[in-house]
Parts: C-alpha cells; sequence; structure tokens
C-alpha cells in the first residue's frame, strides 16, 4: 500500500511543479503596453471579485453539510469532504490565476509570432490541466494515507451504527467507503456551484453584450464602447475555466472514487458465490485477499499513469519547436497523450494480478470518448454538412433557424447514446458493475489533456478580446483569432470526453451507490434493482419519471437565471450608453464596473436554487421513499440529463458556428438577413451550450454521489409500506 | 360473455347513430353565400385529397404487415391487424368530413347568434368524438366474438408455435391476447402516420402562410391575397382533426386491450402463488374460474359505460337552451361527462365480482387527467403568470423570448410528472401493473367528450378563416373567435389527458408486454425487470439510453420535415406574388391548389421515415437484443417522450398565448418589437405543440404495442450471450 499512495502523491507533486513552473513562466512574460496591462487588470479584477464571492456562499454550504456528516457519521468522514471541496476551490482560483495572467501576454506574444501566442495560451491552459489532476490524485492520497486504518483490510468490515441513538436506526456501510465518497461529494458541490454560477455568470454577460452591442447599437464584438465587454471576458476567465477546472476534477474524483468503493464492498463480499463469480471474470480467483491493496488501488494507479502521460504530453506540445502546422502540434499531442495513457493502464494492469479486464474496459472508455467527440466535432463545425445547412436555414429568418438548430441537437443524440450504450453492454459483459467504473476511468484517466486543451480556448478569446479592446493593429486579433480555431478540433474531442465521462462516471457513481445499497450487516450481493417487480415495482418507475423531471426543472431554473441576469445587464447597457451619449463616440469609458458587479451578483444569487434542488433532491427522496426509489430517480435523472446534454451542446454548437460560417461570407455574410437570424440562433444556443449542457453533466455527478455518501441512511422499503 | 359483448354493440351502435344524426344535421344547414361554399369546397377538396393520399400509402404498409404476421402466425391475427387499421381511418375520414362540413356553416350560424354557431360546430367535433369511440369499442367487440374461440377460458392457454419451421425457434403467447394486440396494433400504426402526416401538414403550412404573409408582407391571417390560406385551413381539418381522432381511438383500444391482455396472462397462471396474491388484492380469491368473463370484458364494460356517459353529456351540451356563458355550458357539460363516466365506473365495478380496485384506479386516472390538464392550462394560459410574463420578456427581443418559452416548457414539467409518479406508485400498490391499465382506462372512458371539444376548436378556426376569406362583416369573425376561446380551457384539459392518456396507456402496453414476455410455455409468473442485474443488467440500461434517444431523433426528423416543407412553401408563395403583382393588389386570385399539392406532398412524404423508425425500432431492439433489452427501450423511450412532450406542448402553447397576449394591445401590441418577437417565438413553438409533442405520444403507444404483438418472438438471452 505505501508505496503506491507514495507514487501517487509523487505524481501529484510533479504535475503541481508543472502547475507552479508553467505559470511561473507565464508570468514572467511582458504583457504589453499600459492600456493591454489596464484591460488585464479589469479582468483579473473582476474574476477574482466573482469567485471570492462564489467561495463566501460555498464556504457556508460546505460548512453546513460537514456538519450534518459529523452529527450522522463521524468526524473523519466530515473532514474528508471539507478537503475534497477545498481542493476542488483550489483548482478553480490556479486556473482562473493563470488564464487571467495569460491573457494579455498572449496577445502580446502574438504581436510577434503566432508560434509563441500558442505557446503562452497553451501554458496558460496546462496550469489547470495539471492542477486538476495533481489535486485530485495528491487529495484521495492524502485521504486514504490519513485515513488508513479505514482501509485496513483485517479490519474492513460493514459497519453498523444507530443514527443519534434512535432505536432501530440503525444504518451499514463501510467507513472507508463513506470517507472516500465524502471527499468526492466535497469536490462534486464545489463543481456544480462553480458550474452554475460561472455558467449564468459567462452567459449572461455575453447575452447581453451581443444583444445591445451587435443587433441594436450594430458595434462589433469586443468594442472597448461597450460597457459589458469587460464583464463578457470575466465570464470566459470563471465560466470556462474556473468551473471546467472543477467540474473535471469532480468527475475524476467520482471515477476513482466509485471503482474504489465497489472494490471495498466485493472484497467484504468475497465469501458470496455471486461476488465470487464476479472476481473470476477479472482472473483474481483467491488472490483478493493476498493482493487486497492492488485490488483496491489500482484506480489510483491507473490515473496516476494517465497523469504522467499528459504532462510528457503536454510537455511535448509546449516545448515544440516547430513553427507551422500549430493545429498538427495539438493533434499529435493529444494522440501521444492518448497512446501512452493506453500504454500506462496495460502496464499497471499486466503488473497487477489482475487480466486484462481493467486495462480494455479503460481502452473502451478512451475510445468511446473520441468516438463521442468526433461526432460533435460532425455536427457543430461548418466543415460537415448539418452546420452548413443550418447556415443555409438562417436565410429563411430566425423562426426557421431556431427550429433547425434543435433539430440539429436532437439529430445529433443518435451516435453518441448508441456509443454510450454499445461500450455499457461490452464493459458490462466483461466485469460488471466495476468494468463500467474501469471504463469510466479510462476516459477521466486522460483528463489532464482535455482540460489544457478546453481551457486553452477561453484564454485565446480573451486575448482577442484585448487586442480589440487595446485598439492594436488588427493583424493581431487576426492571429489571436487564428489560436482559438487551431484548437477547435481538440476542444470539440474535450467536449465528447466531458459527456461521455459524465454519463461513464454518473454510471458508476450509481454503481457504487447500488453495491453500497445492497451492503447490509454482513451480508454483500451483487445488486439487483428491479424496474418492475411485484414488491417495489412502481416506486422505481415513479422514481424514473422524477428524476427525469427534475433534470428538466433544473435546467428551466438556469436557462431563466441567465436571460433574466442578462434583461437586467441589457437595461444598464441602455442606460449608460442613453445617459451618456460621450460613450458612444469613444470620449468616455463606460462604467465597466456597474457590469461586473451586475452580473456578478446574478451569478452569485442565482446558483442557490438550482444547487440546493441538486443537493436535496436525492436526501428527499431517498428518505421518504428508499433506495429502489433513489436507483430509479438516478437513472431517470442520468438518462435525461445525457440526452439534454448532448442536445444542449450540440444545438447551442452548431447555431454559433452556423453564425460564424455566415460571418465568413457565405449567404450574404455579415449584416445580411441570415446573419440577422443567426445571431437570434446563437443567442438562444448559448445558455444552451454554455450554461445548461456543462452544468447537467455535474448534476447528474452530484445527485449520484449524495445518494453514495448517504445510502445507509436510506431505508430499504419506505415507512409508508411497512 | 354473450351479453357482455352485446351491450358493447349496442352502445357502439348508439355511439355510431349519434355520429351519423350529428352528421345530417349539420349538414341540411345552409352553408351561406357562394363564396363561402367556394372557399369550402376548396378545403374539403384538399382535405379529402390529402387524407386519400396518406391512405393509399398506409394502404401499402398495412398490407406487408399483415402479411407478416399471417406469415408468422395466423390468418386471424392478420385479420384482426386489418380492421384496427381501418376502423382507425374511418374514424380519421368520419371526423374530417362532418369538420369540413360544419366549419362554413358555423361561420354562416355565427351571422346569426353565436349559440347557433356554437351548436353547428359541436355537432361537427361530436361526430369524431362519438365515431371514434363507437368504432373502437365496437370493433373490439367485433374481434373477440369473431375469434371468441380463442377467448374459451375452456381452452385458454398458452401456445407454443415454431416459426417457420425452424428447430429451435419455438414462440409462446395467448393466441386470443395476439388477436386483439394485433388490432390495437393496426390502429396504432393508422394512428401515427394520421398524426404524423396530418401533423407535418398543418404546421408546414400555417409557418409558410405566417412567414410570408404576418412577417414579410404584413397582411392579416386567413387573408385570401395569401396563396397559402387554404392550405392553412387545410391542415386544421387533416391534422387537428383526422390526426386527433385516429390517435384518441388507438390511445382508447390500447388501453382497454392492455387490461384484457393481462387479465388473460393471469387467469393462465392463476395457479402461481405470486398471481394469487395479485388476484387477492383485487378480492378475486377462487372467483377467478367461474367468473372469467367479468374478470376479461371487465374493461370493455367500463368504456362502454364511458361512452354513454359521454353520450348523455354531449346531448345535454348540443341540447342546452341556455343563450348565455357558454362556457359554462361546455364546462358543466365536461363536468356532467366526468361525473356520469365515474358513475358508471362505480356500477360495473360493483356489479364484478372485483372489490372496488378497478374503480378506484379508474378513479385515480381521471383525476390525474384533470389535474395534468389544470397544469397545462396554467402554464400556457395568459390568464396566468408564466405566459403573461413571457410575454414581458418578448420585450427583449426574439432570442430571450424563445429562450424564455424554452424555460416555461421545461418548468412545466414539474407538476404533471409529480401527478404521474404519485399515480403510478398508488395504482401499482393497489394492484399492481393491472391497476396501472385501469388507471388508463379511466382517463381513456372518458374520450367521447375529450374529443368532441378537441376537435370543435379547429371548426371554429376554419369558421373564422372561412369569414375572413370570404370578406364578411368583421363582427362575424369577432364572433368566431369567441368560440375558439370559449372551447379553450376544456381543450387545455384535453391536451392535459391526451399527454397523461399516453403515459398510462403505454405503461398499461408495456405491462402487458413484460407479462406476455414473462409467460413460457405452461408457466406464467408476475413480470420482473432489473435494471440492473448480474445477468442482463447492462443491456437494459443499454436499452433504455437507445429508447430515449430514439425519441429525440424521432422529434428531430419531424421537426425538420415540417421547417423543410415550409420552406418550399415560403419560395412558392414568394414565388406567385413576384410572377402575379395582380395577387397583392387583390384582382387576381392566387393559385390556392399549388400550395395544397407542396404541403400534401411533403406531409406524405415525410411522414414515412419517422413511421417506420417507430415501427422498426422495437423490432430491431427484440430480435437482437432480447425482451430485457427492449423492456428497458420501452422505459427509456416512454421517459423521455413524457418529457419531451410536456416541455413541447407547453412551450409551445406558451409561446402561441403570449403572442396573442401581446396582440390584445399589452406591451406595445400589434407591430411592436414585443409582437415580432412573438411572433418568431409562436414559428418556432408551432411544430413543437403541434407537430412533436401529439407524435410522441403516439410513437410511445406504437412502439410498445409493436413490442406487445411480437413478443413471443423476441428471445429471452439474446443470441451474443448464448
Amino acid at each position: 500500500m505505501g508505496w503506491m499512495l507514495g507514487a501517487a502523491a509523487l505524481v501529484s507533486l510533479a504535475a503541481l511543479g508543472w502547475s507552479a513552473y508553467a505559470t511561473y513562466s507565464v508570468a514572467r512574460r511582458d504583457a504589453g503596453s499600459p492600456r493591454m496591462r489596464e484591460i488585464q487588470a479589469y479582468i483579473r479584477e473582476g474574476a477574482w471579485a466573482f469567485m471570492i464571492a462564489e467561495a463566501k456562499v460555498m464556504a457556508i454550504t460546505m460548512v453546513v453539510v460537514a456538519g450534518v456528516l459529523w452529527a450522522v457519521f463521524y468526524w473523519e468522514v466530515s473532514l474528508a469532504f471539507l478537503i475534497g471541496s477545498g481542493l476542488a476551490m483550489a483548482a478553480g482560483f490556479i486556473g482562473m490565476n493563470a488564464a487571467t495572467l495569460a491573457n494579455a501576454r498572449t496577445t502580446h506574444a502574438a504581436q510577434r509570432s503566432l508560434k509563441e501566442a500558442l505557446t503562452v495560451a497553451f501554458s496558460g491552459g496546462s496550469v489547470m490541466g495539471m492542477a486538476v489532476a495533481g489535486l485530485a490524485v495528491g487529495g484521495l492520497a492524502l485521504v486514504i494515507a490519513l485515513f488508513r486504518r479505514e482501509f485496513d483490510p483485517a479490519v474492513l468490515y460493514i459497519h453498523t451504527k444507530t443514527i443519534f441513538g434512535i432505536p432501530g436506526a440503525d444504518v451499514n456501510f463501510i467507513k472507508g467507503a463513506l470517507i472516500i465518497s465524502a471527499y468526492s461529494a466535497g469536490a462534486s458541490l464545489v463543481a456544480l456551484f462553480d458550474r452554475v454560477g460561472g455558467g449564468i455568470y459567462t452567459k449572461a454577460a455575453d447575452m447581453a453584450a451581443d444583444l445591445v452591442g451587435k443587433v441594436e447599437l450594430k458595434i462589433p464584438e469586443d468594442d472597448p464602447r461597450n460597457p459589458a465587454t469587460i464583464a463578457d471576458n470575466v465570464g470566459d476567465n470563471v465560466g470556462d475555466v474556473g468551473g471546467l477546472g472543477a467540474d473535471l476534477l469532480e468527475s475524476f474524483v467520482g471515477a476513482v472514487i466509485s471503482a474504489i468503493v465497489i472494490a471495498l464492498y466485493v472484497y467484504v463480499g468475497r465469501f458470496n458465490p455471486d461476488i465470487q463469480d464476479l472476481m473470476a471474470k477479472f482472473g483474481l480467483g483467491d488472490r483478493i485477499t493476498a493482493d487486497f491493496w492492488w485490488f483496491a488501488l489500482l484506480p489510483i494507479l491507473f490515473v496516476a499513469g494517465g497523469i504522467v502521460a499528459c504532462l510528457i504530453a503536454i510537455a511535448y506540445i509546449r516545448f515544440s519547436r516547430r513553427e507551422k502546422d500549430m493545429q498538427g502540434i495539438l493533434m499529435n499531442g493529444t494522440r501521444l497523450g492518448a497512446v501512452l495513457t493506453a500504454g500506462f493502464a496495460a502496464l499497471t494492469t499486466w503488473l497487477s494480478p489482475f487480466n486484462w479486464i481493467p486495462f480494455l474496459s479503460a481502452i473502451m472508455g478512451i475510445a468511446s470518448g473520441i468516438g463521442i467527440g468526433f461526432v460533435s466535432e460532425y455536427f457543430t463545425s461548418s466543415r460537415y454538412k448539418p452546420t452548413r445547412e443550418l447556415a443555409r436555414a438562417y436565410q429563411s429568418g430566425p423562426a426557421i433557424g431556431v427550429t433547425e438548430g434543435m433539430a440539429v441537437g436532437m439529430l445529433s443524440a443518435l451516435w453518441p447514446c448508441l456509443i454510450i450504450a454499445a461500450a455499457t453492454v461490452l464493459a458490462y459483459q466483461m466485469g460488471g458493475l466495476l468494468a463500467v467504473a474501469y471504463a469510466a476511468l479510462g476516459m477521466l484517466s486522460f483528463v489532464g489533456m482535455t482540460v489544457s486543451v478546453d481551457s486553452y480556448g477561453p484564454i485565446a478569446d480573451n486575448a482577442s478580446g484585448i487586442a480589440t479592446m487595446a485598439k492594436l493593429d488588427p493583424q493581431v486579433r487576426e492571429k489571436t483569432d487564428q489560436l482559438d480555431s487551431i484548437g477547435n478540433t481538440t476542444a470539440a474531442i474535450g467536449k465528447g470526453f466531458a459527456i461521455g465521462s459524465a454519463a461513464f462516471a454518473a454510471l458508476g457513481l450509481i454503481a457504487a451507490y447500488l453495491w453500497s445499497a445492497a451492503g447490509r450487516a454482513d451480508e454483500v450481493h451483487v445488486p439487483n434493482i428491479p424496474i418492475i417487480s411485484p414488491e417495489v415495482g412502481g416506486l422505481v418507475v415513479a422514481g424514473m419519471i422524477v428524476g427525469a423531471m427534475v433534470t428538466y426543472v433544473f435546467s428551466a431554473l438556469l436557462i431563466r437565471s441567465v436571460s433574466r441576469t442578462a434583461d437586467v445587464m441589457v437595461q444598464e447597457i441602455r442606460r449608460q450608453f442613453r445617459e451618456n451619449p460621450k460613450i458612444m463616440s469613444g470620449e468616455a469609458t463606460p462604467d465597466y464596473k456597474r457590469c461586473i458587479t451586475i452580473t456578478a451578483h446574478g451569478g452569485v444569487r442565482r446558483m442557490v436554487l438550482p444547487s440546493l434542488l441538486a443537493l436535496g433532491m436525492p436526501l428527499f427522496v431517498g428518505l421518504l421513499f428508499g433506495r429502489y426509489t433513489l436507483a430509479g430517480f438516478l437513472v431517470g435523472a442520468l438518462l435525461s440529463a445525457i440526452m439534454l446534454a448532448i442536445y444542449c451542446g450540440n444545438a447551442g454548437g452548431a447555431m454559433d458556428n452556423a453564425k460564424k460560417y455566415v460571418e465568413e461570407g457565405h449567404f450574404g455574410g455579415k449584416g445580411s438577413p441570415a446573419h440577422a437570424a443567426g445571431v437570434v440562433a446563437d443567442t438562444v444556443g448559448d445558455p444552451l451550450k454554455d450554461t445548461v449542457g456543462p452544468s447537467l453533466d455535474i448534476l447528474i455527478k452530484l445527485m449520484s454521489v449524495i445518494s453514495l455518501l448517504f445510502a445507509s441512511l436510506f431505508p430499504v422499503i419506505p415507512f409508508f409500506l411497512r
């Protein structure tokens, strides 16, 4: 055990070391002219202020939840929860800090060469990628090392605890499983707040800036006269960087702990014939007792190997000396990362007492992620038919444009669902729910790379904004725009990974929940949840319906939060232009701060209700209606969330890129009726793709991990049927 | 048995008698001026031509499916299928015929008094309501009487048949269950074609007429200069009348046969202890053998009672002498129908050997339907907050308008889902899946009334169109518009019934499928489908994901069909105005026929792919992946379809009514920016609420009944796991 956690800690330190080095290598560069520095300072200040305000709300929630965990379970559980949430918050701050340092420096570098700009932007992004991976795996190793007594195979058994001393209120769980679940739940809760808050912020600012700027006043994107430009650029950093980092950290943690939790339950139930069949599938036979640590901690070694692979790939991209075909560098780096990740997975599997099933499951996870990524790319890139046809439909006006865009999004569900379904069946047949968890693990062990590329996009975006706001030579903006488009294909793959990994991580967490729910006193068996059965059938179906409904209500709350915050912002922008005509002529500086305050306020205030819904619903359903109903609830929510997330992501992406395709001069180009329709469609698609879609990914994981954490509290048969 | 089927046949004749009488009473009225007659003739001709073209495509499909049924099973199954499809087609034609007779006569009557116009329009609608109910129950009684040998309790057992003589390809089923399933499947397939074809027709015509007429040329709705007006009015008849009739007929049949199929399986398995527990819940004990006919045919008596109740309520409305408060007459009639339906249900339950559970389940079904109806009304009527706030949001432009409209639709899923979930749990706890089927039955036994009121809406709509096209005094149009709004609340309840009944009917059919799938050779047991289990767990989850995906792809195909057909139509309308400027000045008549031909062609051609998808997917999944996977598939599709149908229906309804609210003079009234945004939002919402939503209702029922029909062919364990 010792060497495994030691290795994980070393890898974690290496990853964090890279983050520190990359931050330093960005920070020591020149940020350009005083005007550029000034703009950057505005953005940094806005981003820090928002994330601190957000952190305050989170801190209160965390303390309350930690208190509940202490009261119900143990102080160790409570502490693990706080560690998880603290690290997730830290990941958001570290990434946002680097991104807001890198933006102006990227612009400045672009004045010299495209290659240099790429280096700065990518370095900035890699800070986040490595911080996420390093913190996640380091934190987990820390938690396990701290409470190693609870993972000792000699004392691993199903605890029974009487809640608050109430007679009959006995709950059963493995304490170690509870502790790492709490760690994961802490990270998830922060991720949801970050994603929802950041998502509302970024899209409200974006919509408002576009609606008044582009549509009403016909001034270009990022024009310094628009009071909302700075808020729009802040949004990229808090939503697309900060939110994303916390999100992927929690996917990563969720995938690892679900595999470990299942392993712990399997170990405890190792004498049950059903479970022996399952272990035989993994080629384990009786070696599970002797090789307990391999069995339990293989997931950590898996992801540690992935981090090393990503580190090598990132270094390759960062230090590449090629001056041309930069898209090629990114793609090669991504490929290198994928191959090395697979290689490390093969190595650790080979060293372990397992047969090849964990490795094969992981490979299938990686392949599914890439497959889903290519489908997203096909449906949302203007290089392919769907988006081009959508651009053509824009000629028939905004109504047909939006309608066709929705159709593209719905149609795009076809292949990702088939891929996820096929991967689920294959993994399940290979090794039950544990193999499904390994598929998730495979996908996530590649996370360092996808986060790095994903965070590089918003940095390039910001760099473009700064170029326009600082009134630099238009050639600079052309270069930064090019930078942005270089990362597009890799970013689309990243999005596919996000949806795919969310689906698998949630399945893994649901699986872990089911194993925990099936474990009672000294008996553990392979879970079996009936959709339709004489005893609880109606409850499970009802749970599924309510679970599916919750994702719709959650989405509605988010959409409404964005559009209402944007509405307040629109009034403010109009007011500024009306009350001070000098803003329009460029003689006066608009009041950027007020706009930043409005969106920040909207983001923080409006993130609370959806987050509490996500936190509260599993508890409500589980406590009142029991474990089976909650299982149905989670499955219903997962199904519905996968569909909505794919639909929202791809509809929004296609609407956006079809508009850009028109802007490139097709179907009348800028200023044509097709363009006007495209702007409307893009505005409709914006909250779908950047607020609802990503938040749904977290919603299902958070609800699953909360269920896992509190599983033991939920009755088997609800009170009204006893 | 004899008297039960006799009673059903009598009730059926009474219902059909009312249809004939009401058609006659409408037809003998004056259709008004020559101009009105001419317009009516155009509409009638267009509607007949389209429905005949549609019928040809259907006929080919029916013959193919009937051939397959004959080849695989028996000629009796094939014949039952053809009877079901023939009657469903007939229901569509009878309703459409009456509606296209009633439209101009309603306009003419409105020149005299509002009350008279209501009488004509409602009579026209009641033709459809009673035809649907009469044909459905009459046809079922006929099929059972024809093949009564297969329902004889003395010979009721699980047949085993070797398919095509292939060794090992043995399938097991109850032949009687197969025959009535085929009857239901025939009706469903016609319903889907009618709904999809009619839905594409009506919305493509509507969108195109609005986009060129209202948005581009600023001419009012139904202006005779617009070449698409006639097509638009034809659409109301083929989509909202013809499609609706076939749809509700199949819900009705599906609800009845699922309860009978379950009863047949329960009877065959009556010696199994599990099933004896279930029978005990219904207070049946050992009386099931003696009272077999009560047990099997109670569903038919239930709905026959409902038809009598509706007939009385319809007569009350039709012959009411009150001249004022016509909304009150409609509401009172609906209430009377509901109370009488409940009364008849109580009476038949009391006469039967059952305890009160069938009655209580049915009441719960009726109550859920009304509850869901009121929620729809709340979210889509401009008398309440959500739609008024949406109208306010229109002031911020089309993008925010569409976005907020989507949020309203998503939010509206909350209560209907809770109602459906609660009703499912309660019914299930009372009497398992059989009670769920009775809940569906309760909802559907009220169908005569809801169809009558629902078909009355499009007649009033058409009457308004004719008033404008014939250039009558604007007061006439005011009256017909008033007629339309009088029916709104009752129609909203009808929509709630449609969604709720679809959900329950599909659950009932899925339940019947599960009972059939669980019946093997001489053993029948209570079905038990695991979501997660050692053997088939992965398959069921994968099935759910694919099922949910199919509803999205189906919706995308429909949306696209509408917008592409509308697009062709827009080009044609523009061409006519461009090539003949006299059309705009009113000196020349536009070429209505060409527009009718274009939409008809689009509707017929584009209905094929989605319909084949719905027909083929359950067969594909079942044959390749087995019974459990298909069960997951159906549950996933049901979940996703319920959500999407509620979302689409209410988002579209709210967008439409918010626009009307603006037109009434709020937030700037007609011609204001809010109105322009409202027109865009309404156009986006149109295909959602009138094409996608209703078609999804049928999709899930059709897929469920196809699964039920072919259940015995699907392997228990798929070939690749053997």
